[in-house]
């Protein structure tokens, strides 16, 4: 049924392996994810864009709710003083800001900062509302735009503006706020993995990478084909720094008037953009199941008039669709099934089921699966109609691990672990130092954790500390494989988005 | 089991009657819906609020899916060369705008205006997308917040920043265009009467009401108890008005091209103020059980140490909660049942559940409803524990029922109907202009459908054209109650918020 001339048509992407930024920016657009939109550096979410981020939004929310957290909506606006107040992160944050300087038609007393991040409106509130430790924990989570001003911009990796987003809470002790910025780097883990298919490593950022104003900031970071790192989540223990700034104090069971200690997290739709990038080959997208707004698309395969076919594809569908799974007949009549394979296949969606006069005749339906390559020899099977149901949620399953899989064996291949080493050498620190340029992948070394080491790195290679877990027994008295200084931690070295 | 001191301390709120809008702005902080937030003009929807608003969104939310409606997200900033370009929909919107000037440390070329309303944004986008009138319909959603720099602010009425829902759906005819939104507007009168409780009367805007840049503007609005009209959402026809401006073009089925009529349509959380002025009373909210956060509410009535009482109070929360109930167990040990009960009362949780040990002997549960006063005679019942799932769900539909019950007869009551005239009377002119000045409420007469007429009783009294509807059979050659002119159309005057 190959329709070579449409097929064409829909296939104008560059292979991914020849240029993953070409790519990427092509299956973003022919897939209907985003469009440019007329602001610089902003993207419009199209509907099947959001239909997956509105798939990520139910499955964290789902999750931060089973957790004990609350939605709550706090202003687009922060005045300037405000802003101000907690220096670290105002000089984080400052040459990132929008800032609104009129409204009604007047010049503003002071200027607006649009929210690059809520720790300090939300930190005000919390102010207000905390008066005794049984009022804490709070732990309050926003879904809202954030903006950030800046130069380069790519589809969900980079925007001015985008989407995510922000939990905030408040504890009476340090080791609850800890637990707390655990627990959700771990439910992050978990739905970067079950959920979106994407293996990461979990870990501390070293200062110079940590969120302005934190004094532990944990990401999860996924590795991109080209081996460069994409931070998709991160966590914050805020220790007292935002509750001295902000005043946010409590009257303890002991009576004492105490600064709570804070936390924030947060994901936002960077996280498709790790999906896009892992998953996608050069036919498109390539959804997980778990995320995919459309789980099996029936293509009726007709000549000419055939109203039966059609029925019965509407038959399966509603089968399928009783059954819990989320599918779409294609039945325009003005496209051909070819073109409508490409566009499924571009699209991502997990399973296609093709339906025509024979199969219907022979009492099966032929079930193709996205993840594999279309020479694969389990790629295409016929299945008797009674087993659609059955076969689809297994093969579905199947899908969701598949894509992890290939995804993690990927990340395990462009891992480079350095064992730990007891005197300086310069092969190997010539080692590291190539291996970072060329981008090899995420480069894993026993590691100093001194500002200027990873300065120097970064100023001749580009690439960064992207987290730390602490060494391995076996690293004891190992240096740093960079400069000769004792290592403190191991430490994950990449190029980044 | 009264407790008169910490009732009281709940129960800082003036008589609804007395001070209705004292009244509303003390409920809707102490029912810790919102805060007002350190920024002019803008609240904080505190959790308690925001599951209000998610219920509501929810309830929407499934209704546009179901009539196809899909879900996408467009930027916040919109660039003023762009927003110009509709003439009346600037003109309108203009005085209201706020600006970004400066990002990322720099002045920007060209200002941007935070988004008041999303129809050249998504109109800019929409000619980009349609081709062929096989891409229209377009019926697209978003859910976001919009800026508009007003003076006066109060919360959900009237604030800087709200929260909504706008529509914007592009059709290949003028028939369709106005059947959508037409269907929108029965959706939004669906839901405000049978999810919020709110009765409505719906009807087209005068041309001085309409929004900046449609054909036709339709709206619900409400009566408020102090005579005062709430317009709790909009329909637009905006024909070919956006399509011009924005080039929106398609190639119709005879290969002509034409340019497409839109429609735009919101409901924002102005909604939920509707619903707090309807049905609050002076214990404070009163929710209609189809948006309460929380339908019952569990108080075990505890003196000392009592964990078997709990313990019950726990196993009868997860029976309702298996039926589907939304219940909250208070079982704070630091604070007793009177303070609870009040508490609950100003939350406007539906339905409370007492339960003592004396009660769990006689194997009762004392079962109270929000929707009575206290000395009604059915305000309290005492139901067997096996029966208690069946009588509650019994009575949260006939609390939904009863709060719009009152409501409507408090609006037709509030409402007074002029019959048509054959001859100009300044009696019946002065009849309806104090009534106007006097706030009688919702006032509805044969009326000219001319702007002056319009401007001079709202510079005499105060009151505008809410909304209008066709003349009836019996106002044939009637004329207008306020001038000398034929009547044109039946004409809802109100004062408003």
């Amino acid at each position: 049924m190959s329709q070579p001339v449409e097929q064409s048509a829909m296939r104008e992407i560059p292979p991914k392996d020849d240029d993953l930024s070409a790519w990427y920016t092509a299956v973003c657009l022919k897939a209907e994810l985003v469009s440019y939109a007329p602001v610089r550096g902003c993207v419009v979410l199209r509907p099947y864009g959001y239909a997956l981020w509105e798939r990520l939004q139910a499955v964290l929310d789902r999750r931060f709710k089973e957790t004990g957290h609350q939605n709550a909506y706090f202003p687009l606006l922060i005045p300037e003083s405000l802003l101000t107040r907690e220096s670290e992160h105002i000089a984080g944050f400052a040459p990132e800001v929008a800032w609104v300087t009129h409204g009604g038609g007047e010049q503003l007393p002071e200027r607006l900062a649009i929210r690059p991040t809520s720790e300090v409106i939300i930190g005000t509130m919390y102010a207000q509302w905390i008066e005794s430790y049984r009022d804490l924990p709070v732990l309050i989570n926003q879904w809202v735009s954030v903006m950030r001003w800046e130069k380069a911009t790519r589809p969900f990796l980079r925007t001015l503006e985008f989407l995510w987003q922000e939990g905030h809470t408040a504890h009476a002790t340090e080791a609850e706020a800890r637990e707390e910025a655990e627990r959700m780097l771990a439910i992050y883990r978990e739905v970067a993995e079950q959920v979106v298919g994407a293996p990461v490593v979990v870990g501390e950022k070293s200062a110079s990478e940590r969120f302005a104003g934190a004094v532990h900031t944990y990401s999860l970071e996924a590795l991109m084909p080209d081996g460069k790192a994409l931070q998709v989540a991160t966590s914050h223990e805020l220790g007292q720094n935002f509750s001295r700034a902000y005043d946010i104090t409590f009257a303890d069971i002991d009576r004492t008037v105490k600064h709570v200690w804070t936390t924030s997290w947060g994901m936002s739709w960077r996280m498709l953009g790790a999906m896009i990038m892992l998953h996608g080959d050069d036919r498109g997208l390539r959804l997980p199941p778990e995320l995919a707004p459309i789980e099996v698309l029936i293509v009726p395969i007709t000549r000419g008039d055939q109203p039966d076919v059609i029925a019965e594809a509407h038959r399966l569908g509603a089968l399928l669709r009783e059954a819990g799974r989320r599918i779409k007949v294609d039945d325009r009549d003005e496209k051909r099934p070819g073109f409508k394979f490409s566009d499924g296949e571009m699209r991502g969606i997990p399973l296609r089921i093709e339906l025509g006069a024979r199969d219907i005749a022979d009492g099966v339906a032929v079930v193709v699966r996205r993840d594999r390559e279309r020479s694969d020899h389990d790629a295409k099977q016929a299945v008797p109609i009674d087993d659609v149901v059955d076969v689809t949620a297994r093969l579905l399953r199947d899908i969701q691990e598949n894509l992890l899989r290939q995804a993690r064996e990927r990340l395990e291949r462009m891992t480079i672990r350095w064992p730990g080493i007891r005197e300086h050498s310069s092969l190997e620190r010539e080692r590291f130092l190539t291996a970072c340029r060329e981008r090899a992948g995420l480069l894993e070394i026993p590691w100093c954790d001194v500002a200027s080491c990873e300065a120097e790195v970064k100023a001749t290679t580009g690439a960064t500390t992207r987290n730390c877990v602490p060494l391995l027994p076996e690293d004891l008295a190992s240096c740093c494989v960079v400069c000769d200084r004792p290592a403190r931690v191991r430490a994950r070295f990449a190029q980044s988005y």
